[in-house]
């Protein structure tokens, strides 16, 4: 007794670097280089403490409505959550029995198997196709366990491709459990599955979004889904009754009102993003076209280095130059690096450091 | 598929009724009257919207520390959560089993059922003593099961009633399994168990606190416990990586520098919820000691009405005069209400407004 089995024996999920040091450039945890809606800090200025005092509204009435508005849904078939990663922790607990299974594609975010963990029930990865391309999901596990949530990152994370959006639409139709798409990165996407998951036949899509990225606000914890009103409503019933402050209510609303600001940031970043690949490509660089606030890419190969320790060993050299990006072990990724979009200029020292690394051969 | 059949057949928890009409004098949900610190104000003016644009500090480095030197520990010993609520949802999958059970007093609060519910695991009520006092808890479900947790409510909730130290201690050091004591009243309260958490030689006592009650931040989410360090790290285990946002957490850390204010406010609540249980005594009402910040209160007995069905019509009496306070149904509740001590003001309207609708009899 104490302490459960399952977590003891946890492997905790690792949450990318947040160094103190405020002079680091900082490429690791996909946040966005420019501050929030100046709406933001008004909300935060002018917040009435007497809302504090009390509690917050526990069904999100005005910010159901608003977000209801941009997808063309209705606020019934809206959920919210303390950040996209309490939205998956909830799915994880209404959408599965004990004896199921959770799946999602390999790689995709590290935490999904975490969360099977944490629930202490199976996970299934299903691999993706050379590219990282769309590949039918393996809705069985080895241990004969039935996949009944599919976990969907898309544009996936962390190799930035965002898969066709009739696969999906198939895989869901002839899916008896419950697909999560996972669109953190939808703003930085040229389409996005929402209309799938407010369609009025839809019985098992749920597409959710986060203020952390495109809204530049991952310091907020707001994420948000949309789908059927019965699997809505499902999250609803095992949510904390209160899982949402006032003043985190207060400025995503402001946030979600000014969504010119958002969109601006994002198709800057897109821009630096292109550019970036583009500049990695010249260098010799493999970077899959991505539709994310990141890149996925692979250093040139040399011979007799293993390409595994050679993303590893420029990972080191960046920290050592003050430069944070992602590395993840791993056989389908521990030859890239994870490079989060910053500002032209940090995209520039990143280059200007790569080019020291490894000088351009004569 | 699709939707978890505990899930389906789960009754929601039902928090009190929070109305948007501001006339009402609002007694149903144990807020604080007063406004939090002014320093709460401050921060939130002051914010940096930098620190949105960022991820929040996934382990509280300074509000772990400040929470420690309160509570006279150390930051390995304190857990924080996105209000307590989410304290003890995480404690429910860090610590039971699913074959095992969750205990706690019957009455208490009513979320615990909910709880075990949404963990999909047996419930086990263990009935009080004559006086809502302290009887030694249950700890065998009448299914075989095994209480592997007990939540324990002091002062309890909705009783009003704070059992004795000794009693907890010895509890503990018997049981096999954790005891959570939700200290959500305890600033109101003459003696708290902190000390019994904080112990070298504990290995199972929780101790829990919220910022909703005492310090007038029931709008902010902020909840935190102490206890053994390898309970602690279990907690974190399981949460989700940044369950406090950023915001929440400036706001939480400069209340928790202002004690004072938070005292002094609790001061004020312990007097004004004296002077009214005496009167509500000199009325023939019956109020059972109150250590915290409302009191559980039965109207006398009028012959030929039953008890119940009094206490219930004197509930929907006061509402018809905006006057909210708390009705439980259920054998052990359903013939008192709970009212929340507001202002001096708050409380000669209520006690008016019972006056008018039960003039004393000549």
């Amino acid at each position: 007794m104490r302490i459960r089995k399952s977590v003891e024996e946890l492997d905790p999920y690792v949450p990318g670097e947040q160094p103190k040091d405020r002079s680091v450039i900082k490429l690791n945890t996909n946040e966005n280089p420019y501050l929030p809606s100046p709406l933001v800090k008004k909300a935060l200025e002018s917040f009435d403490p007497e809302f504090l005092r009390k509690y917050p509204d526990p069904v999100f009435t005005e910010l159901r409505a608003r977000i209801a508005e941009i997808h063309g849904t209705v606020p019934e078939r809206v959920f919210i959550g303390n950040g996209s990663d309490e939205v998956l922790s909830l799915a994880c607990r209404a959408f599965v029995e004990n004896d199921e299974a959770i799946g999602s594609f390999d790689p995709s975010y590290s935490l999904y198997k975490t969360l099977a963990a944490i629930r202490a029930v199976s996970f299934v990865p299903s691999p993706l196709a050379p590219g990282f391309a769309w590949s039918d999901p393996v809705v069985k596990g080895a241990d004969g366990k039935d996949v009944a949530l599919f976990l969907l990152t898309n544009p996936n994370a962390p190799t930035s491709v965002q898969y066709p959006k009739e696969n999906i639409a198939e895989f869901a139709s002839r899916f008896r459990g419950v697909v999560l798409v996972d669109e953190a990165y939808g703003d930085f996407a040229p389409y996005s599955c929402a209309d799938l998951a407010a369609a009025p036949d839809n019985r098992n899509l749920i597409v959710m979004r986060t203020l952390s990225k495109s809204f530049s606000l991952a310091g907020l914890r707001f994420g948000y889904c949309i789908g059927p009103a019965d699997l809505v409503e499902a999250l609803y019933k095992v949510k904390d009754s209160y899982n949402v402050d006032a003043v985190a209510q207060a400025v995503a609303l402001a946030a979600l009102y000014d969504l010119q600001w958002m969109r601006g940031n994002a198709a800057k970043i897109c821009r630096t993003r292109d550019d970036f690949a583009a500049k990695l490509r010249a260098r010799g660089w493999d970077v899959p076209k991505s539709s994310s606030n990141f890149v996925f890419a692979r250093p040139p190969a040399r011979p007799g280095v293993d390409a595994h320790e050679r993303a590893r060993a420029i990972f080191e050299q960046l920290k050592g130059r003050h430069i944070y990006v992602r590395y993840f072990r791993g056989p389908e990724t521990g030859d890239r690096l994870r490079v989060t979009i910053g500002t032209d200029s940090d995209m520039e020292s990143l280059l200007c450091a790569l080019d020291e690394i490894e000088p351009a051969r004569a």
